[in-house]
């Protein structure tokens, strides 16, 4: 794959441009107040396809000539993008079968947010045709730097059940299984009397009277990812028969559902993200940080870019937290801390109009006189003290397993218990590492591990042999590897592993599982470790042990006196494995052993103070986030970019205060 | 428009009267009953079309005619209605394409209670021929002294998505709009790439993939709203044509959702509301007086007709609260002093069958030995000594704004919050109003209001920019205004107003909202007032202050320190902005210091002791309810018509009864 | 009806033999552990259509007869399945328009387990013809002793809303009322204008604008009912043309919904019942215990199958609880105390893949080195030495009415509260019974009931005026009658009954109800009676009396000091109603009460400890369960069959252990 210049002079920051929904006269007031505040890059043309397009095959770029020209007279570049995430009314109304259909079988119309069927070929014509008259018209246009197709692929909709989506399906499953007997043994249909005879009676999992065949199920979200994929690959491959310049889409990270981000980020140029804090969260940085992370991490550690993220509320959860003085610049600068190399906002101007219009912006319907406009400005000056942080990169010695179609297999119906949760236990393991100052990456169950001290496993619910081998060969060279309750259940096709619950996992955790022991809601239950007594709720589970050590046993609930946690010594390595659901706090004593057994050390500093280092060419930078209602005092030596203040030995940051230390000796803690 | 007499002599007294649910010996019991509780007038035939033309085009009326013969030779006046509520099997079996459809495509057949498609040319045809047909049959008959036009509209179902209402839709879209660019220019449609380049492609906001454009759907709450009111006149002028008796239809006031009151009210002679408590209210009469008010509001002063209440427990609530003894007398008294002149139920026996068997009537499945039965015959010879009381009107110092379009828009997706609701905000208000005795009409926020020295606007999301002219014209003129958060946010597009959140009030109010900030619901806030301090909860704003002064501040939540409650002399009034979401008790301070500044007295009478006047030529009344468990004593001259009882300075009211006394002196509270 | 042998040696042991899921060895390796587990009755082929029809017509029962061989040649017998409960992918694919259609009109596919319409004509066909050809070679196997028809008739759906079912169901209106008049009136049609004038208007009660016609849905749900079970006659009478063997169809006792088992039970050569515990609940024992008793009852006594249980968690609720040890032994010891005697499992070897893979079974996932294996094979040599009990009965003197047509009419749609459900009421006053040692059938409320002491209807919204009659010449000749609250209010076509609520109970509990008065939550109730006070909740009625005594008044509440229960004097015997909501701790001293009017005599022992008496030819048998922590003494004569322990006097029954005691003696408490 080329590799592509970083399209913009240091840090790259902006946000969605959408000039189509105001008068001309405001466009010249927009880029003015853009310089004034340090913009270099914004998104546009985002859905204008029905502005660019206004009827099938008649095209006007008159006006986005005209925007593009401006913002270049005024020195800001152009991430242009393809507008296929809005098909106009016109294209509903010519192609009614292209029409999103529910599991229930309503057709999806207009009038909002897209999308049309990934699978409608009339769709795929349209957008690749709308795609490569943008390439082909701006190719050479010194603005544009970058392309930014669609818009958050997956979202507001994934599945699809219309017939050009079921005869794809169809197709796909042929090319998966080459026969139906492939079929009939991956779905396990000779349950409940499934057994296909024809490729014509095989479709996707609409309404049914009972639950779905959950194999079935497996395979459609795997279609699906695949189907919105081939869109996007689609309109890339049109854009590159014309132009050159790095092409992108905005993933969504810990939010994704639809699209399996290890295999996207392959396909992009650069990988972008967009994040939103989740209202009802009253920590929602950490989970920022975790989606940066993850960000980072199927972009394989290069910089990313921040494609969206807000100025302060949202306005599509029930109950939208505005965010309260200096947390824009924390959040921004916690993804900068993490690899972003960008820093972008939804949007620039606030809409007066539609659907999103309480979404706060850059420039907010306040107008210039409020805090929100200052503190943009005031971002925009500080990022343009980072530029030389650009490029240098993070690194980790522990990484956390995140893997999409166990996310999906476990999100299926009927599973043994409602109360554990995929993303629950990946924020749960995550936040305890955070809240210890340990930086992390985030890794595929199959992928080289061989790079990292401890590897963390929280949701492992799908987990195939291979990756099972992959763990253990990773604890029988040395590594330490901690998994949790609910691990190596099923292989690909969700069939529950021969030798049983936990088999791949077998050799390195030294166990199997017995039988699951959800614990009802009103049970007291506690795990007691070595001098200490954490609770637990939910869930425990009946292990056999085969070689593991007993390092926590159940206190109370149906594994009253059984082993809870444990913890095997496999080759040079050790296999962890914590069979109950412990909160953030109750996991603090088990995560320092293991720490221990890894050598992996925590920050030491005060929980809320967050440190991460970036590692570049000549320098370290020490990015730190105080997200305490108190100072604290970072004992690193160096320039703090933002203020200009040197200091030999120790900086003190500010209560809700952000640092950016240059320094060239290794911090304390934050990543190796 | 005509004026017309009042349909009965005295206070009317009844309910419906479903004859055909019922063999013929028991029509004669059903008068003889009838006469001993005083009934003077029923409504026959609302849900009789299937009998009435049992196959279309052929009608049977004899059965009608009996009825009606019966009444009248019994002295009982006849409110006749047309069937159309509930279109016979017939007319679903012959037109299935006038079948309701949900937002989802579901088509909704018959067997329930109606209704087709208000926009069904067949519809329109088949109802207006009925009714005519009723009209030219009985125009003459000594018995029937109003038309009671279908029932309840908009009620099961409002909006519709049949082809019919589609089509119906665009052709109201071009009559408003004119052009395509007004359209697009109104719905804001560059927003998410909605703009419509053929009027062809245009529909109603159905199923889409994520939210729909709120202009839209705003537009088509006021299309259905329209469509339904076609549908009234429609059927009022088939029955113009061969009748003269008033007409009217059952409005519902607070309850109603899909039908503006203020438009509807100018169609009809005369105005009837039906109320039904609300089981989880304990303080259900509350809201009933709220009801009241707005209906005798809607009919602008003019005296009204409860067309339905119950007189004990309803059927269609998840746990139907029946009334305590007396607590009948207390409803009907209420809507009695608030300016209904007739006190109908639905409805007089009982049905044995149907889906409302459970709802209470004036004689019960327990018969004529019940309770029930008894307060009913009761109650009729109470109404029978308030003839004299017909026709006099209640008055009031202060205005509450109540405006269905901004109902409609507040209720659209995506919002700033979940938690602030249109009526939970004006019950509150109200509600506060209420508990200090104090009287009010609603207004429109366009109606002249310098008759009010207190203008109140709980609920004002949605205002135009003449509504805000018109109350800074108040203000300025020497009135008290006082306006709740959330308000003048957009304007008749649901777009948000130039210059900002409250832009509409700024001259009023002398502020306008930098930036919305909801509370997390485990964050305790409250306000601080002079020398008081109230707790809030749920909402609180970032206010810009442009001459207001600061009357309360925040202690606590995300405004901590902020102003929270402001007041601006403007003129010779002044404006007076709660920014927070206060409770009832948490508003009396308040209201206290604007009723200072208004000079509106409080009744000073205990909670719970409801005192309306009502003025009629000669005499005023007082309407006196005590909801409270003891007696109070009342210190108004005057007769208690309902006892006979005269005192000459006060009369003591027991612990949960009514009294309407005759006076001539200005009574405590009440009204003017 | 022909006399059946039962179809094992002793009592049968088993369960859901699935040997299509698993390779050929397999199988070899189940026959020898069902060996070692003491099986000698397996289900076969329950969802095999799609391997033995693999093309409509076309067969395959290769595979099958090796399986019944194999088998067979190991002593096991064969309970074989007709699949009809998993249609193939190709009949929904050759028969679309038999799919079963919902309420809302969604076409429900394949892909889940099944079902079609039960209305298709083209389902009835194929059906019967699969059916047919099973029972042409098997009919005389010497390993099939029975068939299995379908599975859990009326699960996952029941209600179908296709264009056959509407036509059925007209035609068996057509057959139920002859005219239309006659359907008029018995469904109260002018009761919101729903008169029919054509049979062809006449459908289902699909989606409406409000709630549905309740006859309608009462008449659909028996339609349902009716469908249901021409399918089973359907396969019946196709394999009687051809095979001897007696016919089952496993039931769902308390859980089955669509199927009223009074009648289902006389088309059935042996009853069959499938049992799951409901986690949520603690006390499931006490479901389980009911549910058996049930089943017992509609097999009017004769002894029973316990088709399906589970070994330990089921996996389709939302969080599952296993079973702890000794649990499954207490459970199905239980179910054969209370009648049963056949204990099988759903499924002998746990699935890899489908939806149940989670769900327990006789062979778990963890293989026979597993706790559950143990257990299993323990519970198999234990009823190995129960042979004896086979055939003895269970003998009540309390019946307990239940009427599936009374649950369905209580289910409908505007009730007066949601908080009283049919179920509800029977499980609370069942654990009253149960926890008191009071052994009760179950009844139909027309079924003679001369032979019990006590007969209590804790559910009987809907009775008709027949029933009413029989449970007043009931008490009349001696009976003891206990009614609870909301009891005889509609007669069959859901009507409220002539002379009000309670009309068909006047004579025989000497009161009748003039309003029900539901509680709000908030409120504290209670009622006393003589010298005690007990909660209670939700509900409560205003009684007349007519002849019957106050035992217990309200305190508190709507109804505060008017009577809440009451017994009344009618001939021989007396009628007790109970006109609130008492749960089942203040239930007790009430039933004390009763028990001591109608000579019944409670067990004495500790709540907890269950002892059932079935009666042989020969000996008695008391089967004691001991629910307790502790150990506890049972003053029996006798030996203990699962030990061989003999003892003159008493025996301990340990925590969590379970007795069968032969004995000539009278055992304490258990039914005479």
């Amino acid at each position: 794959m080329t590799e592509f210049g970083w399209p913009t002079e240091g840090i790259s920051y902006g946000g969605d441009y959408n000039p189509e929904q105001w008068p001309r006269h405001v466009w010249d007031e927009d880029v003015a107040l853009m310089r004034e505040a340090g913009v270099n890059l914004v998104s546009v043309g985002i859905f204008s396809w029905a502005l660019l397009e206004p009827r099938e095959g008649e095209y006007d770029f008159g006006w986005l000539d005209d925007v593009i020209g401006l913002l270049h007279a005024n020195g800001i570049a152009v991430d242009l993008g393809t507008p296929t995430a809005a098909p106009p009314a016109w294209f509903y109304a010519t192609y009614p079968q292209a029409r999103v259909v529910t599991r229930d079988g309503t057709a999806l119309g207009p009038g909002s947010r897209g999308m049309v069927s990934p699978s409608s070929p009339e769709y795929r014509a349209a957008s690749a045709r709308i795609a490569g008259e943008l390439a082909r018209r701006y190719a050479d246009h010194p603005a544009v730097v970058m392309w930014h197709i669609h818009n958050e692929y997956g979202a507001p909709v994934g599945e699809d059940f219309s017939p050009a989506s079921v005869a794809a399906f169809r197709e796909w499953l042929r090319a998966r299984y080459g026969s139906l007997d492939g079929l009939n043994a991956a779905w396990g249909t000779a349950f409940w009397g499934q057994v296909y005879g024809e490729w014509e009676h095989v479709g996707a999992p609409a309404a049914t009277a009972s639950t779905p065949n959950p194999a079935q199920r497996l395979d459609f979200a795997r279609f699906t990812d695949d189907q919105l994929r081939a869109c996007f690959v689609n309109e890339r491959d049109a854009i590159r028969q014309h132009a050159a310049q790095p092409v992108t889409t905005n993933f969504m990270a810990h939010q994704s559902y639809n699209t399996d981000l290890w295999r996207w980020a392959r396909e992009v140029d650069v990988v972008s993200d967009d994040h939103y804090l989740w209202s009802p969260d009253e920590d929602g940085h950490v989970g920022l940080a975790l989606s940066a992370d993850l960000t980072r991490s199927v972009a394989r550690g290069k910089p990313w870019i921040l494609m969206e993220h807000s100025t302060s509320a949202v306005n599509w959860q029930g109950h939208n937290i505005a965010k309260r003085p200096g947390e824009m610049h924390r959040n921004a600068l916690t993804h900068l801390g993490r690899g972003a190399d960008g820093i972008l906002f939804f949007q620039w101007r606030a809409s007066r109009s539609g659907a999103e219009k309480f979404h706060s912006a850059m420039l907010p319907h306040a107008g210039t006189g409020s805090r929100v406009f200052r503190e943009v400005v005031d971002l925009g000056a500080k990022l343009g003290r980072l530029s030389e942080v650009r490029g240098s990169r993070v690194r980790a010695d522990v990484a956390v397993l995140y893997d999409w179609e166990s996310l999906w297999a476990q999100d299926l119906e009927w599973r043994p218990s409602d109360e554990l949760g995929f993303r629950e236990r990946v924020r749960a393991y995550y936040e305890r590492l955070w809240r210890d100052g340990v930086t992390v990456d985030f890794a595929h169950p199959e992928d080289d591990l061989s790079g990292y001290r401890l590897v963390v496993a929280p949701s492992s619910y799908l987990l195939t042999q291979a990756a099972g081998k992959n763990l253990a060969d990773y604890v029988a060279q040395g590594g330490t590897l901690l998994v949790s309750c609910f691990a190596g259940v099923v292989d690909e096709h969700d069939a529950v592993h021969e030798g049983g619950f936990g088999a791949p996992l077998r050799t390195a955790l030294g166990l199997t599982v017995e039988e699951f022991l959800p614990v009802r809601p009103q049970h007291d239950v506690a795990v007691d470790l070595d001098g200490a007594t954490v609770p637990t709720a939910a869930w425990s589970e009946h292990l056999v042990l085969d070689g593991a050590e007993v390092r926590g046993t159940y206190r109370g609930g149906p594994a009253d006196g059984m082993p809870a946690i444990t913890r095997h010594a496999h080759g040079e390595g050790q296999g962890w494995y914590v069979s109950t659901r412990l909160d953030v706090a109750a996991l603090a004593p088990v995560l320092a052993a293991v720490y221990a057994d890894a050598g992996v050390e925590p920050s030491g500093l005060p929980e809320g103070v967050e440190v991460v280092v970036r590692h570049g060419d000549a320098h370290d930078y020490v990015v730190a986030v105080n997200h305490r209602d108190e100072p604290v005092t970072l004992a690193v030596p160096g320039t703090d970019l933002l203020t200009g203040t040197e200091a030999d030995q120790q900086h003190e940051i500010g209560a809700g205060e952000v640092a950016v230390l240059r320094t060239t000796a290794r911090p304390q803690g934050g990543g190796r």
